[in-house]
């Protein structure tokens, strides 16, 4: 009944995720060029005075994704230095995460269900399956940060909906 | 390579995302109570005039995961009205979704990844095989409104964390 691999629920769906994050970036720079706004004013947007900017939920985005290919295989994940400041900064991010992604192959996820992962914060840490890291960590992780790149702009009256969200689809009419 | 099953992607991530969703509603109740604020205004909070409010998020949450399954088996997810209009009404809805998510066997999802799934929207329509309708749509869905409930909650000031959205993983001292 297993009928999934660790790379089909991992790859493919950060390189859907993070193309729909580079449109979002497109619609934030045409909404500052059509309002008259500086775009920084976009970069540096966020929804509570203590949680992170645009900025760096795309970077938490990229590093969700491109770090999860390095901790459940041998690649070793690019690093980045977070030192984006501009959306054109935070493009060519999001493209450098997408590159790199789109150099890993079926079989280099082969086994990882059982990996042991380890994953450390300030004052502890935990270790995790790899099936269990990418089911209760990674996936809902990335799309904290892409959901709530969403939310910012939305909040801030960029025109963006759910549609960009969820990415194109084949439709038909009804 | 194929090593995770649909169900194991769908039901226990759903439960698993559902129960930090009641945490949410039991803060912003806390929240309420501890500043003397009416939970209505909590319940009606909205990022932006035009999107849904975290009532609506929640009623999305439950739908998406229930609905998925309904999609995905030949089991009938329970319909419900979208009729909460108070915080306990919520807390009972994502109660109820989680009941029906836990009736759910994994042999009831078997052969799902082939499964056509057809989503009509108001003027078109599309139709996925089961395995990319849960990692391109329902899993995407699903994490927008649990991400956007934590991102309402935060625009309004209510003391939750991204510890509060990954939920609990066993931590040992470093």
């Amino acid at each position: 009944m297993q009928s999934l691999s660790m790379y089909q629920i991992s790859v493919p769906v950060f390189v859907r995720g993070l193309g729909i994050l580079a449109a979002y970036l497109e619609k934030a720079e045409a909404h500052a060029k059509a309002n008259n706004i500086d775009p920084a004013e976009l970069v540096n947007a966020r929804l509570a005075p203590d949680m992170l900017t645009l900025a760096g939920q795309v970077q938490r985005a990229s590093d969700t994704s491109k770090n999860a290919i390095g901790r459940l295989s041998s690649l070793e994940a690019p690093r980045m230095e977070d030192n984006e400041v501009t959306l054109a900064d935070l493009q060519a991010r999001v493209a450098k995460t997408i590159a790199f992604l789109e150099t890993v192959k079926p079989e280099d996820l082969a086994g990882s269900e059982t990996r042991e992962v380890t994953l450390s914060f300030s004052k502890f840490k935990t270790t995790l399956k790899g099936d269990a890291y990418l089911l209760t960590f990674t996936l809902p992780n990335f799309f904290f940060h892409l959901t709530t790149v969403h939310d910012i702009l939305r909040n801030k009256g960029v025109a963006v909906g759910k549609i960009d969200y969820l990415g194109h689809f084949d439709m038909v009419p009804v």
